[in-house]
C-alpha cells in the first residue's frame, strides 16, 4: 500500500491528488498545508485522507511529492535531507524553475535518496484547492529532470499521474529554465507591466472596463495568478528572466523607433513577423 | 427601401453585413473590397446583394459604412467630399482610431453631409470575411463620436446594427483615442514584441511549441490579427501610443530593477497590485 504525501494543497497540489485518487485509489494520500480552509475542503471532497504535519508525513511516505512554491520547496528538500524517510522514498517536486530546485535537492541525493524534479507545464490564473482540476492538465507537458530515481520510480510517478496523460519531457534544470523564462516568466512580468500600466494610464476613466474587448483580457490574464508563487519564480530564475526581459526591450525599442519615425514598412514588417510566428502555434 | 454600402468587407464589415442582412431583410447590401475571393464569399452566403465600386455605391446609398483600416477610411472621406452623394445619406465608419477619421471627415461635415464616428469594442485575432459572425460582437461595446449625424440617422444605424445588442458609449475623439490606445493597442503592441521576443530565444529550441502553456498562447493571441489594419492604427494613434510606451517602459523598469536588486517585497507588491487590478476586470 502505498503512502503520498502531497505538501502544497493550491491549484497544482490538488489537481494531482485528484489524478492519484483516481490512479491508485488504494494509495493513502497525506496532505500539508498550512491554510485549515484548504485542507478542509480537501478533507471535505475526499481529495486526501489525513491532514498531517510535513515532518510527520515525510517519514511516513513512499512518494512525496512538493507543491508549493519554488521558495518553500527549497526549504523543505534541506529539512527532507535531516529526515530518517523511508528505504525506497521518491521525492519530487512541481517548481517552475528547476536550476534552484534541483541545487537545494543535492545534499538529499548525496544520501542516496531518489528526487527526481518536475514540471507540469498547465495551470490557471485561478488559485486554491477549489480551482484545481485534472482537466486544466489534460495532455499537457510535463518536464522532468532526472535526479537519482530510477526507471522504476519514475514509473511509479507516471503511474500516479496518468489520468492527466501527461507528455513527459526530459531535459536538463538549466534548460528548461532557460526555455520557460521565454514561454513563461517573461509572458507573466509582460502581463502584470501591462495591467499596472493600464490601471495608472486609466485612473481618471472610472468606466473604462466597458471600453475592453477580448484583446485586452487575453493579454492580461495570467497577471491575475498568485504573487507570492510569482515572486519566488522571479528571485529564483533571476538571470534568465533578467536576459529575456533585456531582449523584450531591445524588441520593443525597435518597434518604438519604427512608430517614432512612421516608418510604416517597418512597423508592418514587425507585425508581419509576430503574426507568422503566432500562427505557427494554434 | 434602404441601401447600404459596406466599404472593407473584413472581420468587422462582414459581420456588420450579417448584422443588417438580419436586421433589414428588405434592405440593399452593396459590398465594395478590393479582394475578389472575400466579394464571393460574401456573394455565395448571401450577405450582400451586388458588388460594387467604392463610388459607384457611394452615390447609390442611403448609408455608408466605411470599414477599412483608418489609411483606407481616411482616404474614402476625401473621395466621398467630392462626390454628389444622395440628400440625407449618414456616413459612419468602424476604425479603431477616431481623431484622425473626425479630421478626414471635415470636408464632408462641411459640405453637411452627417458623418458619425464609430467603433465596435470586439472582434478576433482572426482575419476576413468568413471569420466574421454576429456572435462575436454580442453585447459588445460601441463607441460613437459624434459628428453631423442627427438623433434620427443615429437611431437608423442602431437599427441596423441591432442583432449585435450594443452597448453604445457616445464620447469625443481625443478621449476614445486616448483610451483605446492604453486598452487596445499598447496590448497589441505588446503581444507582438513577445512573440518576436520568444521565436528569437527560441530558435535554438525546435520544440519549444510543447513547453507553451496556456498563459503565453493567451498572452500573444492578439499578435495573429492582421499587420495592415494595425500598422495603420500605430500611424494615426502615434502620440497616444507613444505615451502609452513611456508608461509601459516605466513600470517595467520598476520591475526590471525589483528583479535585480532581489527585492521580494516589491517585487511582491508590483504582481499583487496588478492582480487585484486584473480580478475586478472578470
Amino acid at each position: 500500500m502505498t503512502t503520498v504525501l502531497i505538501s502544497g494543497l493550491g491549484l497544482i497540489g490538488s489537481s494531482l491528488a485528484r489524478m492519484i485518487r483516481k490512479s491508485k485509489p488504494d494509495a493513502t494520500v497525506l496532505g500539508s498545508d498550512p491554510d485549515s480552509d484548504t485542507s478542509q475542503f480537501m478533507l471535505d471532497h475526499q481529495l486526501m485522507h489525513h491532514r498531517i504535519d510535513f515532518e510527520t508525513g515525510a517519514v511516513q511516505a513512499d512518494v512525496i511529492i512538493l507543491a508549493g512554491p519554488v521558495s518553500v520547496i527549497t526549504t523543505q528538500l534541506a529539512t527532507l535531507a535531516r529526515l530518517n524517510l523511508k528505504t525506497g522514498v521518491l521525492v519530487t517536486d512541481v517548481g517552475s524553475t528547476k536550476a534552484a530546485v534541483l541545487a537545494a535537492a543535492q545534499p538529499l541525493m548525496d544520501r542516496h535518496v531518489a528526487f527526481l524534479g518536475g514540471h507540469p507545464m498547465a495551470g490557471s490564473h485561478k488559485t486554491g484547492s477549489a480551482a484545481g482540476a485534472i482537466q486544466l492538465f489534460m495532455h499537457a507537458s510535463y518536464f522532468l529532470v532526472p535526479g537519482t530515481a530510477t526507471e522504476a520510480q519514475l514509473d511509479i510517478l507516471k503511474g500516479l499521474l496518468a489520468p492527466a496523460q501527461f507528455h513527459y519531457i526530459e531535459l536538463s534544470a538549466d534548460r528548461h529554465d532557460q526555455l520557460v523564462s521565454t514561454t513563461s516568466h517573461l509572458p507573466h512580468v509582460v502581463a502584470a507591466t501591462l495591467m499596472n500600466t493600464a490601471q495608472q494610464q486609466l485612473a481618471g476613466e472610472p468606466n473604462w472596463h466597458a471600453g475592453t474587448a477580448g484583446g485586452f483580457r487575453d493579454t492580461t490574464r495570467i497577471s491575475a495568478a498568485d504573487p507570492t508563487m510569482w515572486t519566488a519564480i522571479m528571485t529564483s530564475n533571476r538571470e534568465a528572466i533578467l536576459g529575456e526581459l533585456t531582449a523584450f526591450e531591445a524588441q520593443l525599442v525597435t518597434l518604438r523607433q519604427a512608430i517614432e519615425s512612421g516608418d510604416q514598412a517597418a512597423i508592418h514588417a514587425f507585425f508581419d513577423q509576430a503574426q507568422r510566428a503566432r500562427q505557427t502555434l494554434n
